[in-house]
């Protein structure tokens, strides 16, 4: 099978399942005093521009993350604003609101994307003890609909919301991907812009299963190993969950990881945009190619490569990964102009 | 380093890396729906002596297995009995608690055991508003302490609180090690005895991270899909867990790691035990030995191969597993006869 | 003062301060077991048409109320349909996440009221483990915005919402309001439309604080003594919460004071439609006025009787209660014709 | 009846009555905003020696003072120390665990008071991201058991805990009958032995029912408004939690009813004490009473008046309140004369 339908179809990058492999030699401590955790935690802080103090803590998946990066910025009486495509409202079985006890604020966007004036705009009821408070922002880059913060949109995002006293949290399951095609480095594309606390993600771009919680902002984490542990998310044998971030960090992987699956996704949208009956339902921007096809093709063409219908009934999204080859972009971009032709 | 710390220094079984290493082969379905998922979990089935209605999910961690286990068995106002060295109640940093919202009741026991009367004494306040409601038992299988539950000590236990209105879970991270130790089946050991949820642990019989809760007793469990997502839990490239635990069911590989990990415990505390100034604090019913020594020979020893004392100021605990070998095992019997005779 | 802003600005109805004086003679059991609880937890099972299994709990305030009623309909990985005016989303400070840890779904409304077709919209994700499982539907009658569902209406959301497969609360807060304008009893405006469980309000209709969770649908609520008791809501002298139920109802005092503050609004609305540069925002259906005003006018007036701001910049709303006078409301209304005057 | 079941089987203070009375005057701000409320937290402020920005929030029972207040002091991975007879641990049906999402760790007293020592054997664990860390204690004064800490061994526990870097909370209440008993004002029961966070008691001090949390620490305790109202806690019509609580504290009548109860204790203790067969089973403090008597006296005494057994089988606990008449503790004295003789 070659998948369109999530970039967690993907398998795991060689290099990955080796460092896996070679960290599989005998015993080591358990729970992250092992060296390959010390070693990721490391480079994990130095690809931020972090210092030693910093709190990164590596926990299963993406929800974990992001649940316990806003438990660095919430109390329960206190709400986050996030856009209603959001990862954490939508996707999240209600993990936030039962874990922190908060409200999410969610902003309706066409683009994923928040702004100044829609954070303000989601602020109601401050200082209102019948009113939960808002305290934080939670922006995802790149979006769940395959757009792009611009450096300078995400700054001035985040220098507003500290304006009005809010901490930001990224969702950054595909913050390689969005790195890479703003051009600009990890720390560039978070501290750089302020952020408070990071979802630092490693499965979608190429790993087995890990991602870090990161807190970019000092002060906010002295609880987070205890957090991380209640909250079900500390790993025994953590140095196979450490050497993974590792070889993502080490040499780079993650770039080429990244750059890979967003040059897939080009090819595949502007294949996609040359057939006749088909367009874009939002600018290609990272690894994510949202397009609108004629209803009646889409069973046929799920059947030639499985994806997910994301806008019923007639926008699908196509996400590509690490692995997605340059021979199955333009099979199923001819696939889906024979089906469109043939249905239209 | 050979460590006799835990049985999570140990790292992974040449076998499972290898089962993980083979399902690296392209794209599948995420979250479960992959076919290493389905198989792995019609195995857990099978070696259950279940039907294939009964719910079985995987989840990251030990602490999560139980917690997840014991959200089928109790809401926030029932309580939970167990022994007071029960791995809930001491080691999971208060999941239970955050999670279930419920008190545990910790009985004291000298050998991580309950019983019926023991059971009895707990149940306090039924019916009255004012306290909580014991609604279910949990224990552990082989114990914290290295002892084992005869069957016919766990089914007397299980056949009591059922009798009592309440519902039994047994916490198995290390299952595989008692069944091995009691010559049962893996069905014998739980199902058999009436056990009505199960944390059935991989990572401890050394898979690199997987456990599984399984409802043994029918209709408790339609729920645990989205338990599980919201407790954060749900591995997106779950292959890759299912594929431990279907290494470890295929060919018995549980049995042989664990016979392993018993022998040489009992190796271990047969050498110390004929240390002069050595004694057994506990019985070696399965992988961990619990010994007595001079508490000027600990820091010395712990320097030779890490381990912890379990109580202060002179019981430790040591622990093998499916690597340990009897060279180890021996090397270290010959350093504590040494730095024993040295202290005395 | 006479205040518009809130009907529990009012005091308590002299009847009903007597009931609490007379209650106060000598020992009774505390925690409900006195004869006044008895009495009166018959006496709303009577109003409600409910047998003497039905499960009745008086708690101290309408969020207890709420949160408690809902506590009886989902489980945390489930969500709650209401409107985006609802009590339960707007004003609880985040407590129905908070206790629930489930999701609210909020749905835009013009009107304060839900459909079949707006539920049916915002069921969303059914089946899907990613995502919060729809299982209750919450309404208000009288509605936060001074409307009204007819019978018929409130019929067809709850029948709608049964045959989806959710439970529907009724957040009654002003249940007596309701059913005074709709010409029914208590059990017609709530049991007789299929409704599952009932916030039913004693506070704003003249009471000193008092609300009682019902479960109208049987075998939803076994566990409802502790769910109040650690939802910190039993009272140890309950007695003298009781005694206040018991007035309200045992001579149709409810009924009265509910008949005076709706005709107190329909007086109000009349005034105020009647002065040039005031309009009615929302139709006056019991005992709240919305109205649109010159925006210069409100803080003259709110210095003439205290009220909120409902929308901003200009929609107000104006409560009458079971104590407010007609002379007060013509002098409001005389008040606001000259201040608009004033202004325009 | 005449019953020495509980504090709170007694009614109202007559003067606490009226004052309920007094306040139904018209229309008053609702939520404590009115001019009741705020001389009523004014009034405990000054009693309490604190300044005017000390946060004191009126909450409905015990158990809601008791849990918002930890709720100050700590987090859901922090425990807190109390004795195994506290209300906290015993008779808040789990609410603590619930609201709070913490353990509590209790100790075993034999006379409901913890010391430094105690404290000191329960602090395990500090620092292990695997265990709770302790962060509280909780006191009760006076104690489950009708025992008091001197102010000196308060204060011992109090710096002691605070040496070891906890918080300390007092469950107050019954503080009315500790203060009285010490000798001591309120200011010095609690402000002046350090202690943090109060648990203020007005219900079983002849109140109807109103309870305070009062913030000593500075600190603690912005948020406690949205605490409050998210744990369902606020009251619309506060003023006549208010008044209830200036009643009590304006004219000292906390002391008078205070030191009637006690004095009633003390009176039937020492007649108990002189009935053979009889013997006291805690020294008799303040205005409770434990006694031992015949196991077949227990039945025939309890029709004669209500009373709790304590400790099965032969312990019983007789409660003295601000109403409590002479002749019904001499009455009950001779009852219980007659029917030990009887059953001996």
């Amino acid at each position: 099978m070659t998948a369109f339908a999530s970039d967690n179809y993907a398998g795991v990058h060689p290099a990955i399942l080796a460092a896996v492999a070679a960290a599989n030699d005998g015993h080591v401590e358990s729970y992250g005093a092992d060296a390959a955790t010390i070693r990721a935690t490391a480079l994990v802080r130095e690809r931020l521009g972090l210092g030693p103090e910093a709190a990164v803590a590596f926990v299963f998946n993406g929800t974990a993350a992001n649940v316990l990066a806003l438990d660095l910025c919430v109390r329960s009486h206190e709400a986050v604003i996030c856009t209603d495509v959001a990862h954490v409202h939508v996707d999240e079985c209600g993990a936030p609101e039962r874990w922190l006890g908060s409200k999410l604020v969610p902003v309706p966007v066409p683009d994923g994307k928040l702004t100044p004036a829609l954070i303000d705009a989601a602020i109601t009821g401050a200082g209102d003890q019948h009113r939960v408070q808002v305290a934080a922002v939670s922006v995802t880059q790149s979006t769940e609909l395959g757009t792009l913060y611009t450096l300078d949109e995400l700054r001035a995002v985040v220098e507003h919301a500290h304006r009005r006293g809010l901490l930001v949290h990224l969702d950054g399951a595909r913050l390689a991907n969005a790195a890479v095609a703003l051009g600009s480095s990890l720390e560039e594309a978070t501290r750089g812009c302020g952020i408070d606390v990071l979802s630092f993600g490693g499965t979608k771009n190429g790993a087995m299963g890990v991602e870090a919680v990161v807190a970019l902002r000092p002060g906010l984490a002295e609880a987070l190993p205890w957090r991380r542990k209640q909250a079900m998310q500390l790993a025994s044998k953590m140095r196979f969950m450490a050497v993974q971030l590792e070889a993502l960090l080490a040499d780079d992987l993650w770039h080429a990881n990244a750059a890979h699956a967003n040059a897939m996704a080009r090819r595949l949208a502007e294949g996609l945009a040359a057939v006749p009956g088909v367009e874009l339902a939002h600018p290609t921007e990272v690894n994510g190619v949202f397009a609108r096809l004629p209803v009646r093709a889409l069973e046929p063409l799920q059947a030639v490569s499985p994806f997910y219908v994301w806008d019923a009934p007639d926008v699908v999204r196509l996400m590509c990964s690490w692995d997605t080859a340059p021979a199955d972009v333009d099979a199923f971009v001819a696939a889906a102009a024979a089906i469109v032709a043939d249905v239209s």
